[in-house]
């Protein structure tokens, strides 16, 4: 079990599937940063994992499909309609119809992923954290138009999140309930691993949704350090996690998540130092520089939840 | 003024731009046979016009864009969507998703038709006969299934016509009111033409809307016939007119139309002696075989128009 944001978390569910190949995965992905575009509905932390463990991502970027191209995008431009800054290729564009097209007919979010994984086949089981509306919204102070809130993706894609957030709020969480299944399937699994997603608006999202914290908490929870000496390995995490006033560390990460949460934290080798009160620290090359050093992160995240469960070590 | 279907209405409009350049042209276009197909709205006889006249219609195959791709296509079936047998391309569904945003915005089909053609700039006042829904549906025996109501484009596209129509009705029709503008444009004309369209689908679908067959028969009105010695000039119209008991020739395509509604005919030489009680009729070459030909077609129905309305002969 594991709760995924986008491309980082996508990678290091790569990574645990070389490491386990066996094992039955369960897959709790984000929603916040869902947008409709164009009258679609984008789901793009669903997708990412979706493409990436279905052999469809291209893998330069890590989001968007592979072999892609980008007609229908341009033409939509060519009639004045954008925005431009979010990068929608052709391939692309038909996951959105079908999911579109789906959710009008009356299917649920959840029941649509399934319908769409049923083509790519991505060996874990995907569901999203719940079918309700939740979406990001930063809070910024625009030089232009004052303190407004504006669309997580038009911060974190069209502003590359240069403005400071003064706060990020994933409005419609409190009222959200977990997709179907979200809370069975973490109450039987074995232990509850998070990625190095990003803490704020990918883990943090899903673990706003009222039932999921307390489901995850009672479980052997391990998570892997998104930051690595003091820098997000990628992204913009350290825009968020300033956000909300956490500073960019291996550690306050842990501390952020809280030894309530968190039973394990693997931390690069560049932070060994580290020690969090009530949560077993361990470190080791975090940098999921290729498939082989990323099965490595995924054993030893595994291993440390078996270990912390008493159960064998990997 | 003209009403137009697709191809054949098309081609004859570019021929009326290049024989009255300096004409100010309205164009009521056939909405009967729009689908919706995976959550979007095509208006395949609208884009048809719209693409011809502004620049981008495959010349080859009189319908669809130049230059197109099929990725979005390719990738639905991938998805196990269809269907198949409508060829939507890349740049095609830009125009629908733009559509499809703007009607669900609660724009009217109307006013979604002119912000499409301000990228297009077709040269002619393009307005749908109606914004209200209208699908042609079409009777047939089939062999599976027994007699039931299909879609036009299903019968047309994916059948090619070859299950006999035991008969073709504008599901709609007589509740649809013409679309803004359209009755003051025909009042204000100076005469109205009928394209080589199909009779039945086409403008007989626009005529079928309550107040236009008689805004129409109140001018004077000249067709070109789009039948050759008792055959389609192209398309499949001899199995429209063969499902309403009309015959597949110009006097009985005339005949149809009727001397209250058409005040000129303009028929090929295969048909030099065709006659019809209070109709006006001409013969001449009807090929649309090139700009040229189709050029001095259209100048031929503008004079008798002319002549006709008691104004100069062009």
């Amino acid at each position: 079990m594991a709760l995924a944001g986008g491309i980082g978390g996508a990678r290091f569910l790569r990574g645990l599937q070389a490491a386990a190949p066996e094992a039955d995965i369960t897959v709790i992905g984000n929603t916040g940063d869902d947008i409709s575009l164009f009258g679609l509905r984008v789901c793009p932390d669903l997708d990412t994992v979706m493409y990436t463990l279905g052999g469809g991502i291209n893998e330069e970027q890590g989001w968007g499909r592979a072999g892609e191209s980008f007609t229908v995008k341009e033409e939509l431009l060519a009639y004045g309609v954008g925005p431009s800054w979010f990068g929608l290729g052709d391939r692309d564009f038909a996951t959105h119809i079908v999911r579109t097209q789906m959710l009008a007919a009356g299917y649920e979010l959840s029941a649509v992923t399934e319908a769409l994984c049923d083509r790519w086949k991505p060996g874990v089981r995907l569901i999203p954290m719940t079918d309700d509306q939740v979406e990001t919204h930063v809070v910024v102070d625009d030089p232009e138009h004052g303190r407004r809130a504006i669309h997580f993706q038009e911060w974190w894609v069209r502003l590359r999140a240069a403005l400071p957030a003064r706060s990020i709020v994933p409005v419609g969480a409190e009222e959200a309930r977990p997709a179907p299944g979200v809370l069975k399937a973490i109450e039987s699994a074995d232990f509850v691993l998070l990625p190095p997603s990003n803490p704020v608006v990918s883990v943090g999202t899903i673990l706003a949704i009222p039932g999921i914290r307390d489901a995850v908490a009672a479980k052997t929870v391990v998570g892997v350090s998104p930051i690595i000496g003091g820098a997000p390995v990628r992204g913009m995490a350290d825009a968020c996690l300033t956000a909300i006033g956490v500073e960019t560390s291996a550690r306050a990460v842990a501390e952020h998540y809280g030894p309530d949460l968190l039973d394990g934290w693997l931390v690069d080798e560049a932070d060994a130092g580290v020690a969090v009160d009530g949560i077993a620290v361990r470190s080791r090359p975090l940098l999921m520089s290729d498939a082989g050093a990323t099965r490595a992160i995924a054993a030893a995240a595994v291993g440390l939840a078996r270990e912390l469960s008493g159960g064998p070590a990997a």
